[in-house]
Parts: structure tokens; C-alpha cells; sequence
């Protein structure tokens, strides 16, 4: 992770702002011969993309992305496929609304990076967030699209679990559900309350944060890369990388704390009929979240965070200007009241390109994984 | 970060098992001309010993450090200085009791890393725990006590503000009181409830979690590097890499998901007699917890992270062995019954280094920080 | 360096193929504030362009740069600046023309890394060279043009000093020479030789190599990061990198083996009348190349590169095709018949791009540089 | 490569001044499994180690490497192997007579990093060199060892093959030859002759440069991460960072510049009798050096480089000190006249790790390497 690259061996480098011409990444050492064309992409962006319902930022991008390197079609051959060289994606920015920008420009927005840009790099561009606006986050998502297909067996997916205070029933918990409802919430009936609770809130011109959940299935055990790039540490990188987001937990989370050795602590029995039967340890719990020692169980690795309410709200605001004057500040026009649904297909992305990554330093360092269970030693 | 070493500019690479002759530590990257010797790493060592009180494991290690580089004392110039090449960091082993590991080498611990490290390398260094030992963690902390002369001004501290489920008061908050319980505990009264309770929990060989707050006070805004190195994204890559940690929270943290927008973002003021008076903005609070989009506020920085319960208990677990056979385990011996309480200095350190470390990066890419406020343009 | 991606503090991420949509690179790291336009770039792609004489390729690439990202104009500030934020550069590929590749892309073309691309991927884009094609190389000028704009007073130049076995008169060389012939040659008697020359070889369908000596002045001593880091390897790896190049020199280079310590050692005095007069180190010769223990010394930094003879000639050679046949090949069509030419903006390129990294790094880590000469200290 | 670092998945971290109490290494990214003691190790320290003969300096440093972590011995498994983690490795220092310092301490030795150390980092440890000092390949020498083990059928060996102006006779050249020198020279009679020339040179206090051949055999093809890491600009900086290296080729190196494209291109066959029969392609020549496009192609890869005569020298020079002042400096007391001969181990060393990173990374990416030749499609 350095500027605006991360991954060590699956690597991502993004770039573009909100109003620029276009954004876009570049992805490098994907291995080859993986197929690919837009198509493979181009769905999971239509899951992030603003303005599919009346809970998201109406600004109108089509999030089209093409994919200008990295694949060849060899006609002898059939599909289109990766070659091993770098993957170069861009997105235009079509909907970039000319505006009157005179407020933000000067003024810093509470809970916005205006000030901390500003007093770092001495300007920004102000047009629609620059780049600290979550339109870069298209490009993570189009490269976690391509990390979907690294890891083989693996199935990544991300839930809304609580929006403002109000959580879901997980005993009612249906990953079906998630399409079916624009929070991304894996609870119907929770889901059927979202809405005119998110109603109420966008009317209001207020806002409120979410906790997001991210599970990925069929990760083999034995990738993670301690003590400095244990997986668990990466993904809590890239989770809190994402906009807004102020807390990351893996397994138990923060109320780890409050549990005994006794209760925290997965046992452990070899898979047999109903457990899974492959002669592989299985854990009768999860709460390591599926990492222990920052290297992967085989269990499913559960992510969670927090995501702040948006910070663009329509009550004025007590702020400062860029000349040090004191000031106030409120948000007009499009946004979303709740910035955490967007962050559901950002969340799978990023936990996609960090086991990719991880899956490819396992495959280097360990090469083939060491047979399990071990043969006894003579005695 | 990537395996052992972590940070960009100032680079931390360790080495070392629980149960070799040696652990140590690389700081690379540190600026020249620090005044540096062993006495300004000792006494972050000596806080973060075991054995000090009955609260914490039993092992005697004086865990005496040594400066094996990168310092010179001129004779004629006065102190000894760091020269700005590799500063070498040694600290033997001195308590590896001889054990019988019949137990251990073949069974997995629940909530440990045996079978991880196992099915990862094929092989593990059973004594002691061997590289997941918390013992690592020593090489970490000397390497915080040099990344604490880095940045000017700043000053790091930590403090246990949960044991268990049971939680401080922080309206009782006194930083003096840290140092004056086994439990680096901010509230005494609740300092003295621990020793209570944490007695009942290590005579039943059981043990609890903790949740511990880090702040750094005086960094200057404008550290962070967007989008990938951000400073919270790295901070919680640190702190989720501590041995044991389950989630890490920034400012508001997890709870920031129940707030609204009209709660969390912190309204700012320019300072003036009562909030300080150099012309600053200031915050008004700190759901932020001192980062903004990825970059330094100029406020505190306050990060939480949650540890488990110490995984060795005296109760017996249901366990795999390495063949493959189901079977229980029990620990024996001395262990910590909240290894969180040793986590506080660890804390500590990984703020120092990662702070440290976007202090350099910053002054590279910015050299002399933008002058605020700025001047209004000529109209 | 790592995969697409050199520099540690300014970095160059770099995509696309030979015959792809279009070719780019994320420059990332570069500090703020830098008046950027397209209008400072694309001067420096003109003069790498194929197709501006006989002697090179007559491939008809515009290369026509856009930034997509990373600048902005503030109406109010006066010129568009640099922000801080990633910058995409996009170049897009026009006259790919179609053509039959019936033959290349089954035969492996002796001196090209067709064999070597299928051996380690098990497929390559053949059209143009695909990744391998000195098209990618348009997209180091560019980064290099920005890096240009970064060190403060430096100035870097290269010139042509060898095609084949003729060398220049280093006696007639002159820098105002080099953009007045097609082989950026300081030697204009030479120059008018090597028309005839490089004429006879393009009619024979042959080729030949050249020597390129690419010059940096204007550096500040003290750039550079040792041991692994040193100015001059990642001179020499930068370099080497460049498509076709065999050896690198720096300073007296593979000749310093035929000295004796009293030769090769550059003497010093102070500057004064004639040597400069700044109070500060000259020294009476250069053999050092600029660099001494990897750091660099405030002379002249002087690095030369071997570009071999282009490898697509007209006569039939011997090779084997990827399913392990015995055959001939010989290349039509156009090319170049000294790629060394094309090599000198791009040794310029990647001299800027490695200095500006170290200018970056050396004030990360020691910030102001320190005041030379140094106070005597008190006896 | 960074600062103290090298290697991107085999990385190596050193440290330690000529004249502290120990140097020492940090071997990260190694496979587990690997068989490893100090008796793996020591006989290519032994091999670099100084005042085996009168042609080296006289300092009689022991040079016992100890492994201090990264390896284990389970009783019931056999031999000591590599876990995975990582290998710390520490050499004493012995030999820092004590000295006086008067005169390096204040004055610049030309062609030393006097000057430029201090003027980078404004002081330095003058004892010896400090960090500049060659001492530091010892540790280099040390982790090469490991790299060795890495790459299966891999060997590396290296000659000296010029002194001055004096080449040896490549008809002459026999590996075994190599060990029974004091110059590790490969021409039996050259070496003889050598004998004779370095004594008149060490006798004057005089010191002459080399040029050293180090080639990589059973190197599989398919190594190397192109565009910005390929194996050949990895080789370039590993070898350019060699301590007093000033040039750096590649197959045919400097000297492909004087070929034409009718030479210079090796052309392939398959291997029968005679060549190999494998079925694998076969290069007639090798102008290559192993390496096209920036990746091996299964020929023995074979660099060289030049090392400039040894700085110190008793002839007086004209130089400066750091307050400004013009003077001079002559070196008294124990140098090499020819430092070029114990670059020969240190340049095997730099080849085998970086052969092994490439081989950890092409494993990442990769994987199993595609089957070669590749079957033809149906038409």
C-alpha cells in the first residue's frame, strides 16, 4: 500500500477525480490466461453505480468501462484471455454537472476532506469531492472484478447489517434478500423497514452510517503472509480505506474483548459427514473470523465495518474558510442519505483483491500447499 | 508492509522466535543526526515486560536491548546521533525454560496459530509459539521508541479502558493514573475493580479480552496519502497486525453507524483564547479521531482496537492433531490472563512508527507543509 | 520497480500494448503545485516519435497526450497546477495496422522476446510485439517529462556517441548539435557520416547498435539511498530497462577496470574563480560519473547504454516455432534500422524519473539538506 | 530496492558498519522446508572473507555467521530446515583495530563516499568506511548462500577475467581453475602472470580495477517480471550497488552496439544430440545472456561488470575537508591493491538472489509454468 497503489503481487493502481476527465486503474500481475472481457466487469460496477434508486446520489453515470490492455483474443485459440501484462481500465465521467462551486471552493464541510486536503497539498479540486469523492471507488470495484477470478472456488459477498441504530435479525439472514431490496440487506423484513426509516432521513436532508458485512467463501486455509502483511491486516487496510469508513472488525470484532478464553476460543474436530466430510479440520465456531495469526483457517473470512453517515447534509454547519475566517456551510443538490449502501459491492472488492493478492505471495513463497493432514513420523 | 517489514519511508524489517537464541529488529530510513542510545529505548521495553506484576506471564526476560548501526558518536560533536543507515536492534533470549513440547508440537491450540502456521508452511517452531509469540512484539516496541523522536512535538500514549466487558469511566480519565496500576488503567477507581477481577479470572486459568485506546496528540495536519496509504488505513493495518486483535476503530469507530450526519461531522472554529490561539482551525469534537479522508487533522488521533482473550486456558478444548486425529488440549503454565494489558505499549508503538512514517512520506512529496491560511486571490 | 511500476516516491505505473486502443501511465507521488499542462509533455513524445526521418520506423503514431487526472485550474489561481492526486496519462493508439501475423505468431523472431513472453505466460499478444514493442516506452517520456519539472535547476540531455563501431569526436561535441540531425548526434561531422551510414544499412534490410550517453546536470549532492538503493542502481536498472539495451556505464564505466587508483580517483578542490564559485567541492575530473557510494556528488551525473541492433532485419533466420518446429524467419515491412536513435529521449526519460524519485526520498529522510561546509568544532 | 532492502518476495534487509560490533542481515520470503545451517553458509564467506592472501587487506576478521531465527530442528523430523519466517543471520566484527582517525575524519579521500555521505547526511562513521565499507557484502555474500538453495538445478559461479588492462584468454577458461588462485581467474596462465603484476602494484601503494564474469546456469526460462522489473535491470542494480562497480553488461553487452542485427540475434533450434535433448529450444550463440525482453530463456545467463581500482592508495591526492579547506590525503596501513577479487563472491551472491526472487514472483504470478512447446489448435 503506498499512495494510490495497493496489492503486493495482484496490484492496483488507481487514478481519476470526480469531474476529470475519466477514472481508471491499472491492474498488474494478474496472472494469465484468465478470461476476460468487460462482461466479467461491467456487472459489479452496474451494483455500485449512483442513482438506482431514490436511496442513492441521483448523479447519472453509466459507469462504462472499457478495458484498453492486458487481454488478447488469439483467434486460433477462442475466448478472449489475461496475458500476464498490465490490465488498463478506464472509466469516462459523463455526468460531471457544471455547477456553481463558489461555497465549496473556499468553505471546508464538516466531516469532508476539504481541509485536510487543502492544508496538505496547499489546493484541491473542489468540482464534486476531487479525488476524496467515492466516484474513485468505481475503479476498485472493476479491479476486484478481476480478482473474483484469481482464487479459484472462492465466492465473495457483502450485506448491509445495520443502518443508523437499527440492525438486522441475522436469524433472518437470506443472502438471497440482498438483491432484492436497494439497502443490500440480507433481511427481508428489515430491508421492508429501510425504506421509509431512509425516506424519512433523505427527506429530512439528513443522513445516518451502516455497518457492512463481508464474508468470503472457499478462501483455502494457509494464505497471509506474517507479521507485517498478515491477512487480517490488510483487510483491515482496505476496508478502513474506503470512504468514511471509521471501524473494521474480522470474527468477533470489538466484542472480542468482552468474551472469556473459554468462549472466544474455536474448537476444532475433523470434518466428517455434515461438517463438510474432506478429512479437514473444521472449527465449531468462527470467531477468528476465519484468520488466526493473520494466515486464513479455511473458514469463511468475515469482515465488518462502519461506515460514517454521509457528511453533506442540509443543516447548516458552523465551518472555517480557506482565508481563516469563520463561516457556516449546507449542502444542496444530490447525495446520498446514506452513503454505507454503496459501500457493499466496495467492501466485496476490496476483500476480493486481498486474498487475490495473498493467493498469489502463498503461491510464491510456499508454492504447491503442504499435503495435510501430515504423515506420523516413524517413532 | 509485506511480511516482515513495515512502513515506507521509515521501515521497520523483524526477526526472531519466542524461543531462539535472539529477536531483533532494522529501523531503516530514520532521519540522521537523532541523538540516540539504548537508555531511549529501554524504558518502552521495560513497560512492555512480562512478569512485572502477577497480572502478566511469569517469563523473565530482561529483554535488554542493543544498538548494533546506524549510530556514531564523534567525539568532538558531543551525543551519539544516528547517522541515517540501517540502525541493527538486538535483544536476546534469556528464559526459554526447557519444556516438554510433546503436547503442543502435535496438537493445535484453539485460537492459537498452530494449525495455520501448519497448513501454511508445512512445519512450525512449536516452542513457545515460536514466531506468533507476542514475544515479536518487544522488536516492535524499540522500534516505536525511535520512531518517537521523528516527528516533532508529537507525544503517544495508551491506556486499557476495557477488561472483559467491563468498561471505564472516562469522565475519571487521568493520563497519570496509567502508570500507577498493572493495568495501564486511566480511571483508578476502575483500576482497582481489575485487580479483583482479574484475580478471580487467572485463578480459574481463565481469561478475558481487552479493548485499548491509543492517542497521538500533536501531529501536525496534513500526514496521509491518499488513496491507498491513507493514514487510518495504515493505523489500522498496524494495530489489526498486533498479535490478538480483532477490530480497530477510528474516532467515533464502529459506533459511527448509529450517528447522524448532523452528529458526527465536527464543525470547526479558528482557534482563539480557550481553544488555542495560533490561528488553527479547530474541531469542536472529534468523531473524526484526528483523520479526514485519509490525511491528519491536526487533532488527537485516537485509535481503539480490541484484543481477545488469551487463548491458553487451563480448561480443556476439543482439538485436531497435525495426523489429523481428534483430541483435547489444556495449557499449563504461565500465561497472561489478559495479554491486552501488554498490548498498551505495542499500541503505542505501531501509532509512533506509522505516524513517524507519514511524516517522511509528507515531507517528501510536500517538503515544507502549504502555508495556512491561504491569501484571497485579487478579485 | 516491481512488475509496471518503478520509483518509490515518484511512481510510474505503465500499460497497454503495441496495437491495443491506446497506451498510458499513472504517475503518482508528484508533489503539488506544478504548473502541468499536455503543452509541457508532448514536445518531448514529438521527439520520440517514430516516422521523422528515414532511419526510423515509419509507423505514423501522432502520440497525442491527454491527462486525465491530477491537475486543476483554479479560475481564481491563474495557471492549472499539479494536485497531489495520481496523474493519468493516456496516448492512444492509432495506425495499428491490420496485417497478416500468420507468420509471428507462431514463429519466435530471433533477438525478440516472443519465445521468452510464451515460455513464461503460454500466450502473448503478437501483434506489434504486443507489451514488448518500444510503444510502451512513449509512456516513460511522458512520466519523464513531468519528472523533469520536479528537481529544482537540473537539466537532463542524451545524445547518440556510437553507431556500430563508429564512434563520435568527443572533442567536436556539441549539445546544439544534437536536434539538428536525425540521430540527436553532438558531432556534426559525424552526424553527416552516419546518413550514409545508417542509408546503406536500412537498404541492406540490416541493422545496427548505437551507444547513448545521457547526461543530468544541476543534481544536488547527497540523492541517493544506500546500500540497495544507491543513485547509480537504480540508474543502471532504469536503464537496462529500456527495450534492447545490453550494458550500462556510469562515469568511467567498464573502462574504470583499466585504471590505477591514481587515475581514476576525481581529485578536489574548492570552487573558486573558474571552477565555480559557490565555496563548494569541485572536483578535477569525473570518473566517478556524478555518483559516489551510491549517492550523488553535484557533478555532472553521466550514464552511457549499449542498445543493440535491432532485431527484425530482412535476412531469413534461423529459429524454431512454438510448437517445437525447426524454421526460418525474416521480418518485412517497416522498422527501424538503428533503434538506439529512439533510445536517447527515452534515457532521458528514465534519468529524470530516477533522479526526481531521489530528490523525493532525500527529503523525506534528511529534509533540508545539511549546511555544507560544516563548522570546525571547538578544540 | 530500498534503502537497506532488496528483493521483491526473496528479500533481503542488511545492516552494520565496518567498525560497530556486528553486521548482520535479514533473510525474508524464504520457502519453508529448505534444509539450513551455518555450514551452508560459511564457505562463501570464507571464500569473501579478506587476508587469505597478500593481494587481499589484511584485516583478519573470522567472519562466523550465526543463524539467530527462521530455521528449526524438530527432533523427530530430522535435518535443521527453514520455517518460513524470517532468517535472521549475524557476523562480529573482530578485527576494528584501534586506530587514529585524525585524518579521515576530517578530509575526503577521492574516489571514497566521504564527501558524499556527509554532505547527505551531515556526519558519518569515518572508522573504516563505516556503512560504505565493503564489509557490508559480507552480509550478502551470507543470504546469497540461502538464494542458492532456492532455485532447483540452479548454479552460479563467477571469475575474474581482466586486472587493469589484462584480459584473460577465454580459450584458456576453465571453471576449475577458479579455486586454485588467489584471483579467481579462470586462465591458469593468466593467473600465473597476475601474480607478478599485482605485486608491483600492491608494492607502489598502487591499485588497479577488474571486470568480473558471474554466469547463472540451469536457470529455467520464463524468469523475470517485465516492464519495470525485469531480470536483466534487477541484475543491473544489483550489480551496479556492488561496492566501486562502474559499468554493467549483459550477454553481449557494451560491445552489442558494434553489431549488426544479422549478428547479434541468437538463432534457435531444438535440441537434439549435441545440444541438449530435451526438445527444448537451444540458442547457437548466446549475445543475450540469458535474457530477451527482460525474461530468461533457459540459457545460462551471464553478466559482467567493472570495478574500479581500490581508492585508498599511498600516492598523496588533492582533496578538501569538511570545513572548506583545500589539503591532501594519502592512505596509509592495509588495503586491497585490486578490490576487484573479492567481488567474484559477492557477484555470485547478487545473482542468486535475484535469480530467486524472479523465481518466487514467476511462481506467484504463474504458477506452474505453461507446458512448452504448446499443441497446435485445430484448424
Amino acid at each position: 500500500m503506498s499512495f494510490n497503489t495497493f496489492g503486493h503481487m495482484f496490484r492496483v493502481t488507481t487514478f481519476g477525480e470526480s469531474h476529470g476527465p475519466a477514472i481508471g486503474c491499472v491492474v498488474d500481475g494478474c496472472p494469465p490466461g484468465i478470461p476476460l472481457t468487460e462482461a466479467d466487469i461491467q456487472p459489479f460496477l452496474d451494483k455500485r453505480r449512483p442513482g438506482q434508486s431514490r436511496f442513492t446520489t441521483q448523479r447519472a453515470e453509466p459507469d462504462q468501462v472499457r478495458i484498453l490492455s492486458g487481454v488478447f483474443k488469439d483467434e486460433r485459440m477462442g475466448a478472449q484471455v489475461t496475458t500476464g501484462t498490465p490490465i488498463g481500465l478506464l472509466i469516462d465521467n459523463v455526468d460531471q454537472r457544471s455547477k456553481d462551486y463558489s461555497d465549496i471552493r473556499d468553505k471546508y464541510r464538516p466531516g469532508h476532506a476539504d481541509y485536510t486536503y487543502d492544508v496538505k497539498y496547499g489546493q484541491r479540486d473542489y468540482r464534486g469531492g476531487g479525488r476524496q469523492s467515492a466516484r474513485e471507488t468505481a475503479t476498485r470495484v472493476a479491479a476486484g472484478a478481476i480478482a473474483r477470478k484469481i482464487v479459484p472456488g472462492m465466492t465473495v459477498r457483502a450485506a448491509l447489517i445495520q443502518m443508523g441504530p437499527e440492525k438486522i435479525d441475522r436469524a433472518r439472514w437470506d443472502w438471497n434478500e440482498v438483491d432484492r431490496n436497494p439497502f443490500f440487506c440480507p433481511d427481508a423484513q428489515k430491508a421492508k423497514f429501510f425504506e421509509g426509516y431512509l425516506d424519512g432521513i433523505r427527506k429530512k436532508g439528513s443522513s445516518v452510517g451502516a455497518v457492512i458485512e463481508v464474508v468470503a467463501e472457499g478462501v483455502p486455509a494457509g494464505l497471509g503472509a506474517p507479521i507485517y502483511g498478515k491477512l487480517d491486516g490488510d483487510l483491515a487496510a482496505a476496508m478502513m480505506g474506503i470512504n468514511a469508513v471509521k471501524g473494521v472488525e474480522i470474527g468477533a470484532g470489538m466484542g472480542a474483548a468482552a468474551l472469556t478464553g473459554e468462549e472466544n476460543g474455536d474448537e476444532m474436530r475433523i470434518a466428517h459427514e455434515g461438517l463438510g466430510n474432506d478429512g479437514r479440520p473444521v472449527f465449531l465456531s468462527n470467531n477468528a473470523g476465519g484468520v488466526l495469526g493473520g494466515i486464513s483457517t479455511g473458514q469463511p473470512i468475515v469482515v465488518r465495518f462502519a461506515v460514517k453517515p454521509t457528511s453533506s447534509i442540509l443543516t447548516a454547519r458552523r465551518t472555517v474558510d480557506r482565508y481563516g475566517g469563520e463561516t457556516e456551510i449546507s449542502t444542496k443538490g444530490r447525495h446520498d442519505p446514506c452513503v454505507g449502501i454503496r459501500a457493499v459491492p466496495i467492501g466485496e472488492a476490496m476483500m476480493a483483491c486481498v486474498v487475490a493478492d495473498h493467493f498469489l505471495r502463498q503461491r510464491a513463497q510456499v508454492g504447491e500447499s503442504p499435503a495435510w493432514p501430515f504423515a506420523k513420523p516413524r517413532s
